[in-house]
C-alpha cells in the first residue's frame, strides 16, 4: 500500500546555554535550555536521505551559542530572534519553533550586602517561552512549569457523579496541592515581557490562594481568567494540573486523632487536570499549540 | 473581557496494576500503568465548581482494578473496554481517552527449567495501546518506548545546507543510536493485537538494523514505512526519534588513533526527529493524535 | 565454605508526612521525608526467616505518622524523638538511625498580606537531619542537600600536575558551579536547632560567595572551616560538591569574541570533590557516619 | 577552635565510554559509565588552594579514553588498569577508587541471522566493578544493580514482634518483589571476572526463585550465601533490596473477591532491607566498602 509522509519536524533541543552580562564587576546571569524545531520541505530526506535542505542540529546549537554572545534580553525575545532568523533565512524551512526554559539566580549576600558575581539557584520553578515563525505569522506563548503551591485549608470536592465504582467520600475540607504548568498565547509579538510574565505569575498565585475550591477545575478556570482579565496582551491560557493526593492518615488505631493535621503525600496515581480558556475575541492560534514533541 | 472555556480533559493518571494470573500452579503477570482521561460537559464543574458531571479520578481509579479482577487481555483490548465503560456510561462523559503501559516480565530458570512464579522485569522498554472512544467511533493506537538501539557504523551524514554557523564536518561513517518513541494507528478496532504488536516491533528493529542510514529522517521514515506495507491493520505510524549522539574522542594529543572506536556517549544537546507516516487511503485520524497531557 | 553474617539494617524509607499546624485560621506545614533504620539482634531473621526481633516495616510508618500527631518541631527532635523510641523500646532493636528531608514551604501572598492557608514548595534546596540512637549514646547530624550555587567569576585553577593525558589548560577565570550536599555533626543532642541550622547555611553561603577560589577543594575547606569556627556546637563538616562544568563556547568560528561571557552547562561527567573537615577536639563520631544506604 | 581535614576523595564521575570492537565486518560494544576517585596528600590544596599535587579531573577523563582505546575487556581489569595507573604513577596520589557501570547490548537480528553492527539495549539492568588500588594492596568488588524480580507466591510474613502501632496483618501468601543491588569482594585481584559474574548472578536468581521466602531479609542472606558457598574466589557479599510492596487491592465494595489478583504497585514508602555476608575466612576488606560518594 503506498504511503505518504505527514506532519514532521526536526531540531536540537535542549542547549544548555548560561550567558554572563558583566556591567563592570556586577554579573548577571541568564541561564536558559533552548529547543529549536523546524519544519519545511523535508520530502526529500525522509524518502531518499538527501540532506540538501537539512540545517543540520548542529548548526542549529552554534547558533544559540552565536545568538546569545549578542546578548539574551527577555525569552520570549530571545525565541523570536532566533525562531526568525531560521524561518526566513533558509529556503527550504518553512517554519520555525523556539522552545526556552529560564532557571531563576538569586545573588548571594555577603554582610547583608549583595554580592557582585555570587549566585543561588532560585528553585524548581522554570520559566518558559515558545516563539512560533511561519509565512502566516508569529505567536508568542509565555509559561511556568512546576509551580507547586499547596492550600491546607479552603478545598472541598461534593456532589459528584457516583456509580457502583465510587467508594470515596465527599470532603468540605481537604488539602489541594498541585504543580502548575501554564501556558499563556500573546495578543501579539511585541510585548513588555518581564513585565507581563510578572503579572500573570502573579495573578496565578493570588487567585490560587484566594480562591474557596470547590474543584480544581475551577480553581484551574479562575486561575485562567483572571490573567485573561486583567491582561489584555493575552488572549488563551492553557493549564495542566495535577492533583497532588494529600491523604487523611487514619490514626484511630492508635487511639489518635486526626483532624486534617498528618496527612500522606502519595506519587501516584494522581488526577491530571488540564483545560484551555480564551478570550472570546482572540485571534486565531495558528500552530501556536502544535505539540511538541510530537508524541 | 468575557472568557470561554476551550479545550479541556481531566483523569486519573498511572494506576498502577499488576495482575497475576493463576493457572494451576504457574502464575503469569501484567504489570500495567494506566491512564483515564475524560470529557464532555463540563462547563459547570469549570465555571462554578458544581461536580454534578464529574466521575471522580478516584472512581477511574476503581474502575481500572474492578476490571482487572476479570482480566486484562491485551492492553488494547483492557483500554477499549475501559474506554467504552467511561464514554457510553455516563451522560456527561462524551469522549474517554485510556493509555495504558506495558512493563515486560520474563520467567526466571532454575535448574534449566523455567519457574512457574519467579520473574525478571524485562528491560527499559514498554509497550503502549490508547484506546479513544467517543459518539463518532473508536481508535486504537499501539505502541512503544524507550527501546534503544544503535548502528556502530553504516550510518553516514552529508550533503546537507550550510550556512556561517555551521562548524559539523560530514562524515560517511558515525554511531547511530536513539531511543524509539512508536506509536501506530490501527484501521479498526479489532485485530490480534498481540500478534501484531511482534510484527510491528520486529518490522521496526529489522528496519533499523538493515537501512544503510544516510540521514535519521530517511531510517524513521524507512521503519514506519515497512511497518504500514507489510501490516495492512495499521493506517498510520508516528515517531519520535532522538539522536544521542556519539561523538568520536580526539586522542591525537596522546598519540592514538581513532577510527571510530572510542566514543564519548553525550546527553545534551541532542537532535531529535519526528514524524508521521500514513498509508494513502487511511481513514481519518479523529481525536487519535489528541496531545496527552494537554501540555 | 561457612558463611558469617556481618553488618546489617533494616527500615522503612521514604514516608512521606505532611502536619498541618494549625493556630487559629493562621497554618503552617511540615512537609518530610522520613527514613528509620533498625539494627540488632537479627541473625534469626536472616538465617531462618523467623521474624520475632522483626519491628515490621509497616510498623515504623504509622509509628512516624503517629509521632507526628503530637507535633513534629524541629527535624532534629523529631528524629530523637523516633530513634529513641525504636532504640530503647524493643529489646532486639539495639540501634535506630532516622533521617528526614524537609522541604521548605513559603507562605503566598494576597494583595500584598501574607495568606494564612496557602503556600508555595520553596525550591530545590532540602534541610536533612539524621539522629543515630544505640546503648552508646546519641549523635545528630543536621545538612542540607541540593543547595546549587554558581560564581561567575572569582575562581582560578592553575599550577595543578601534569602529565602526558594532560590538554586542560590553566585558567585566571571561569565560572565555579556546584550543587552543595553538606552535613554536619553536633558536639551533643541538644541545641536550637533551628537557629544553628540557619546560622551554619549562611557561613556556608557567605563563605562561598567571598572565597576567591584557586579550587574547588580550597573553596570546600573554607565553607566547612568557616562553620566550625563560628560554631561550637558543631564539630565536624562533611561535604560533597560536584564541579558542574561550564565551558566557554568557542565563537571564533564565527568570528565572535567570547570573553567569559557565552557557556556550555554540561551534564556528564563532572568532578566530584569530597572532604570532612573537623575541630580538633572533636567527640567520637561513633556510628554517625555509618552509610545509608549500605551501597 | 583548630580545625583538621578529615577522610577526602576527589575524583571525575560519570565518564560516559563506548569502546565499539571490530572484528572485520562484525562489531561488539562496550558502553561504560567510569568514575575515578583518588586520595592522597592533598591537605595543601584544601588549606592554600595549591594545586600542585592535583591529577586535574580533566586528565581523568582523557586517561579513561586513552587506555579504552587499548581495549578494555572485563570491566575488573579495566578499573584495575586505570587504578593501578592512578595510584602508582604520581607521587602524592595514594589511593586510587575506580568504579564502573556496563550497560549490556544484544545484537539485533535480521531474517533470523544476527547483525554485525546493529544492537539493542538489554534493559535495565548494571553490571558493576570496584577496583580500589593503594600501598597495601588492589580489592575488588563486583556486582549489579537494578535487578528487579517478582515472586507472584512464595512469600510469607508472620511472626513478627508487635506494639501498639502495628496494624499489619500477617500474611501466609504475598508478592515480593525487590530491586537487588548487589556487590561482591573477590578474594584477590585475579580472576575468570566474565565467568565469575555470570555464575553469581545466575545463582542470586536462581536462589530468589527457589527460596521459599519467610522474609525478605532470609531471601536476601539466602542469596549472598549461595554465592559465598559455589564461588571461592568471592569472600563477601553485599546486598540492598527494597521491599516494593505490592498491596492486595480491596475489591469487596465492588461485591468482587480479590485472591491475590490484583495488586497495587506502590512507590513509596519502601521496606529497605541491607545485609552483609562473608565467607568465615575471608581476608579484610581494607579499603574496599569505603563509601562513594562520601555522602
Amino acid at each position: 500500500m503506498p504511503v505518504a509522509l505527514g506532519v514532521n519536524q526536526y531540531g536540537k533541543a535542549e542547549v544548555r546555554v548560561v550567558r554572563v552580562l558583566r556591567d563592570g564587576d556586577e554579573h548577571s546571569l541568564k541561564d536558559l535550555n533552548v529547543g529549536i524545531t523546524l519544519s519545511g520541505d523535508m520530502a526529500e530526506v525522509h524518502l531518499t536521505g538527501d540532506n540538501a535542505n537539512v540545517v543540520p542540529t548542529d548548526t542549529q546549537k552554534n547558533t544559540v551559542y552565536a545568538f546569545a554572545a549578542e546578548g539574551v534580553g527577555e525569552i520570549e525575545d530571545f525565541a523570536l530572534r532566533l525562531g526568525r532568523h531560521f524561518a526566513r533565512g533558509f529556503a527550504p524551512i518553512r517554519r520555525a519553533r523556539v522552545q526556552i526554559e529560564e532557571y531563576g539566580w538569586e545573588r548571594l549576600a555577603v554582610g547583608g550586602e549583595p554580592h557582585p558575581h555570587a549566585f543561588r539557584r532560585a528553585g524548581g520553578e522554570v520559566r518558559t517561552a515558545t516563539a512560533v515563525c511561519d509565512e502566516a505569522g508569529e505567536w508568542v506563548v509565555s509559561g511556568l512549569s512546576d509551580l507547586v503551591v499547596l492550600k491546607s485549608t479552603g478545598s472541598e470536592f461534593t456532589g459528584y457523579l457516583s456509580d457502583k465504582y465510587t467508594t470515596l467520600e465527599p470532603t468540605r475540607d481537604r488539602i489541594l496541592a498541585t504543580a502548575v504548568t501554564a501556558r499563556w498565547r500573546h495578543a501579539g509579538a511585541e510585548a513588555d515581557w518581564g513585565e507581563s510574565f510578572a503579572a500573570a505569575r502573579g495573578l496565578l498565585l493570588e487567585t490560587f490562594a484566594s480562591t474557596h475550591s470547590l474543584s480544581l477545575q475551577q480553581t484551574l478556570h479562575a486561575m485562567a481568567a483572571a490573567v485573561l482579565e486583567a491582561r489584555p496582551e493575552i488572549v488563551e491560557v492553557r493549564m495542566s494540573m495535577p492533583n497532588k493526593h494529600h491523604f487523611v492518615v487514619d490514626l484511630s488505631p492508635f487511639g489518635l486523632d486526626n483532624a486534617n493535621e498528618v496527612f500522606h503525600a502519595d506519587d501516584r496515581p494522581y488526577g491530571l487536570i488540564e483545560a484551555a480558556v480564551h478570550a472570546i475575541d482572540a485571534p486565531p492560534a495558528g500552530p501556536a499549540w502544535n505539540p511538541y514533541p510530537l508524541l
